[in-house]
């Protein structure tokens, strides 16, 4: 009961065309040529989201040795920081209570990007190499039927003939020697990565086996612990409206302030400190359970960051009610609803809570530790009179009687006076 | 407008009998005194909930001296453990996303055995040292309340004629030099620190300016990260059912089983390679803004074991509601409602979402970082073969068609293209 | 893109069991016959829910008629009233604030019968006449699905090959012809029913424009207001833990408490005074906002006296925790995920919130009102000495001092002064 | 253990002056006169609200002849309208699912023109009848501590002193004659009522017996179901962005279009037709269970109007997140926190939701039914052809494939699959 994109290629008189989320690698080079063969002019698109030491030339010319019409390249890097990357941080977005949706929250910028240049090329497809199993497959295909809902998606990984011709790594292979396409030199990793510029992901292959460890020499982002200096490293984060606006290192006095330059920095420095890594089994939205491994650094930085500033600058019922939203966040970016009407519903509350977080978090880096060492806010709720044990009132800014506690603790016991009259009725306690 | 409780000793027959709750220090030494000069017999109650090199026969040796009738020592570490901190971790409980909640729980451990005391000994009131400002005033006497609807707390730190004769911390040794109370050599410190097997506090004081940063050698559970050992420990925690059951320290060998001694061996691993210290600005029940500085190490280190393993062996959307719940028991532990009819409801949940949570979590300790290397389940929903990108279907188990994710994907954007379509019209996209 | 079973069916070498779920009407019985063509064993099921009038007997007789190798009838009705609609019922379930799930309910009674026949005869495939565009497919072969994930579904207006030969209704009526199909001699009516013990639904055809109402003569279960008698109805309903168990009618003496005859006949009254009608659109779970038009006067009415009752038995906190699970309730009812581990998780959780909910409420019913005359509880928590205005404590339960109230106020009022001092700090207020 | 305000006005050199929320009834008149003997100028302050049949001269003539320095009364109709009853209406909110929250949406609006009057008059004070056990006190309180943190409030009813005076309504009664004040002829009615345009609630005396119905004549905004006319009324009633903003009575042709003026008519005519009287025990905020009857007429039709607006232009997630909210603003509300910061954010959240709820909705009302007979909008997410059985696709607006929902629920059920497969393998199905 497979599909296959076959039939309805043959009766297209002029050849539509695609526009192909390519990388260069192997499988989305076959899936390249593949769509040529099959009759499609095919634009390769590469997002540039902060991959390492990506060689934009190199995937440009192979691309079109493999068959494309074109080779688009964008630096999407800006936009994915400041709208897409700042956006999760604000709401401190945690999927399951400890993933940072790293991958998440790339896919919309890439997809939006690519739904742009189907139309300005006049494509009616769009093309990518996901599996039928993950997760990127859905933000990726969600996010442009959101944006475009006539545009129509390939994906070969769910395609019936394709499945077949391709059953293993060989055949892939044995297919680029049919064609004459290049294959890297290096072997398969034994794992599939995911770069940009918040995170990069390791799963699959050796990773299956959730009750082994990873190799240390496979992260691209972080030193270990271990590797971590001896020193630490001492900065200053300055938060205007939740938004990171500057960093400070006041060991060195480096100071970043623009969005990119700001978070590739709090990248070089976190991950030098070797903070940000994880290893988890997730929930996946097709239902099935995961086992990744991520390395975040900047991420976790800012984030701590910004929930210690709210610490003090937001109150209570609004960091709990604004808690609740972010939690609908993280599953709405994970299942790739970023484009979805709730989640234009809930940025909207999220940048309405942050209208106070505004300030200053000093922090310490050290070996996987991000530590808090002070905070400040000209908008901070938190007052040190109030605070205080030792002082009767809330200092000159207004009176707090402790007699007033009596009151507030009895009357919140009444429900609970009246709760276990009726148990000691009933004989139960 | 004060509150004192002159009036209602005055008229008094025969000696009302008062527990309070009784720590040595210097104010409950001074309460007590103070306490038998209204009229009070006084039964001093210390409970044992794990503090640190507490001398319990010097305790009740200075409150007979300090005029109580009797000094009642109980050992509640055990009942501590199984009762109360496992309760919270079997919910990873997390107050306000980031403190776990080593007061809070301690509570109404102590409370109900405090409610016990009185009603064995025939008293009608109960007493504490805590101020009016804090949360543990609340705590103890929603609990008490809740236990017992008749007994009545006596609150100095709220009564206005003590407040006013005790105005400062020189009133108080003027009191203990004039009563014979005698006071500790060492002076105050900097600040106030709560102890317990679960964690140790420390607040107020030098503590309330949010903008500078701790001494290191504050701490009695940890060690700083730079003064952890420079080499690894690794251990295995078991659970059944979400509660530790056994930790094995796979470096050394040693095995604990015992609730109580196993917890005390994970704080003293964790404390050893310096896991589990917070730094942050809280939200009081009584609406008050606050400065802690927490160390948590074995509730931290549990914690992410537990975790990981509910990656491993719970339902997706179960994990999503029980979140939900859990955030429901920290409040309501936070706030004092251990004993609440809604915590009654909490805990019979969470206790219910907790019946595959078994297996074994192996994980690296080191300088600070709680690192997983590897869990396994004999309930595992976790099924490497369906979650393969590499494999077809499910393994033998079952059957994943890729194919059915198009579908999937397109049902789910059907919301999504209604929405655009609605805008497109609205010629707002 | 279509899919057919044709294929599969083929190269069986013994045919292979379905069992249909079959109503006896036109879309069924040429399902039925078809299946037969395709090589199938067809096993007619028929599911005795409670519908109006079906004379089963002509039922079996049909289905043997049409091919069926067998026609099994069960009756479902006590089972669907007390393991269905009781649960549902227990916590108020009411999807979008409007539907009381009278559908959505019934599936998994019936899927859950359907399977059992499958095993008991050997069965492999399980097919029903659900369209591909409702909810009743998705709840039908989810339930079945969980219950045997070996299961396969034929869902023939899903198939490709089957829409293509039948595009309309003459084409379904000529195949009947053709293959000796007794027809209906009534005309089909204008919109579609679904009847079951819990209610009748109206859906699709001219209730498809939002825009006009409904046809007065439509409704089977309810008479409209204007029709319903000028005399009230009065009645007592008894529930102990959240379960109804007896109904007096007070005008009568009527008394049922056998669970079936108890809802029958709580259908008899309410239909007869007006109760239970609703006309709305509501969203589907694939993504389709659908108006359907509803009639379930015995569960509107005991819905009334359960929420009631709650309200005298329940603690605050407990009611609006369990109003959040009876929403997840609502919704996983309403998408098919009755057999979901999460639906155990909440199942268990609203069973444990009703363990108080004990006592009889006092109804009257009249022209589409429900109107509560009155409630007791042996578990109450409702006190009207401590609800009384005039009395200062609570009687002789316990002291209630209104003084109290004033610190409990000032108290909540810290984080608003709090935040009113920042805001006129920023000039804002 | 009783407060009186008696000291702090004794050393009050220049008399302060206090504004008392004044009725004219006998409580507040005694309140005033004892003020005025307490040393206070009292500035009396009437609001009108849209109390039915109020005499404001009269009761400006008694408030002076009480010994008032000044009587004040503003006309809060239309803000109360516009700013506070809508903004409820507009998310839907009620309390605990039944209470539409009349008088808790009052006092916010009430308490905001107290402080302005207070700021006005050079007023430190403000002064209430309300008693200490009810919400009242706390709404009112809460709301003035909000918007002035230095304003002090004396509720005579929470006072010691006071308390002693006035045991009963004799001892009432006896110091109006004692000063002159003069009281109604009519006797007490056997229960307190609060009356504004939004609704008129009944509680205390003769209602506290929660087993016991209420009388027909009660009653002042609506007639009973059975004293409604034979005939319907038949209207249609237009929202824009979620607030009403016309309502067309199509018997008559009268229209509504100011705000205050559609939401009195509202009212008129719901008040006619017998709709919106409920009777329910509620919880209060200080934790006691209270019994009220209330007819809310105007409010309940206007939200059975905007609800199925919501139907047809409402996203099913914006609903759910919404409906979320909604629950969080009916707390809110009910417990006094119109003005806390928590509140803004939801209000904003809620405003943003509505953005595409306008849309016209027919209804008839008939002794006390409130029946949908149509709803149309511009911006319907609503959409026939694709809700159609009958039609494969969406109609021209975009494709539904029936095959994808095959795929949809397959995926669906992979949780639900790997869970059943759990159980079967630890024997439990």
């Amino acid at each position: 009961m497979r599909l296959t994109i076959k039939n309805f290629t043959m009766s297209t008189p002029s050849k539509p065309k695609v526009v192909l989320a390519y990388s260069g690698g192997l499988d989305t080079s076959v899936i390249l040529k593949w769509l040529c063969e099959k009759g499609f002019d095919v634009i390769a698109f590469c997002a540039d989201v902060g991959q390492h030491h990506e060689d934009f030339e190199a995937v440009k010319a192979k691309a079109v040795n493999c068959g494309a019409i074109k080779c688009i390249v964008t630096d999407l890097r800006a936009d994915f920081v400041s709208n897409y990357i700042f956006e999760a941080l604000k709401c401190n977005a945690i999927y399951e209570g400890r993933y940072l949706l790293g991958t998440s929250v790339a896919r919309p910028c890439i997809a939006k990007e690519m739904v742009r240049i189907a139309h300005e090329e006049g494509a009616t497809y769009v093309a990518h190499g996901a599996t039928g199993k993950g997760n990127d497959q859905v933000r990726f295909e969600m996010c442009a039927q959101a944006l475009d809902a006539k545009i129509r998606t390939i994906a070969p990984w769910r395609d019936a003939e394709f499945i077949e011709s391709f059953k293993g790594r060989s055949d892939l292979l044995a297919y680029c020697t049919k064609h004459g396409i290049p294959v890297d030199a290096k072997p398969k990793s034994n794992y599939s990565i995911d770069e940009n510029l918040f995170h990069t992901s390791y799963e699959s292959g050796v990773l299956e086996d959730a009750a082994a460890t990873y190799e240390e020499d496979m992260f691209k982002m972080t030193v270990s612990p271990k590797a971590a200096p001896e020193e630490s490293t001492f900065i200053d984060v300055e938060f205007v409206k939740g938004i990171p606006v500057k960093i400070t290192n006041k060991s060195d006095g480096t100071v970043k302030a623009d969005p990119l330059e700001l978070f590739m920095y709090a990248n070089e420095i976190a991950g030098a400190n070797a903070v940000g890594r994880i290893d988890i089994v997730e929930n996946r939205f097709v239902g099935i359970k995961s086992r990744g491994v991520y390395e975040t650094p900047g991420g976790t930085l800012l984030r701590v960051a910004h929930m210690d500033l709210e610490g003090i600058c937001m109150d209570r019922e609004v960091k709990r009610i604004t808690e609740g939203l972010a939690n609908e966040f993280a599953r709405l970016c994970y299942n790739g609803f970023w484009f979805a009407p709730e989640m234009d519903l809930i940025r909207n509350s999220i940048t309405f809570s942050q209208k106070d977080v505004t300030g200053v978090v000093s922090l310490e880096l050290y070996k996987g530790n991000v530590i808090c060492r002070g905070r400040t806010s000209p908008y901070a709720l938190y007052n040190p009179d109030l605070a205080s044990m030792d002082i009767e009132g809330g200092g000159e800014s207004f009176d707090y009687n402790p007699s007033d506690a009596a009151g507030f603790i009895r009357i919140n016991a009444v429900r609970l006076k009246t709760y276990a009259a009726l148990r000691a009725k009933q004989g139960e306690h």
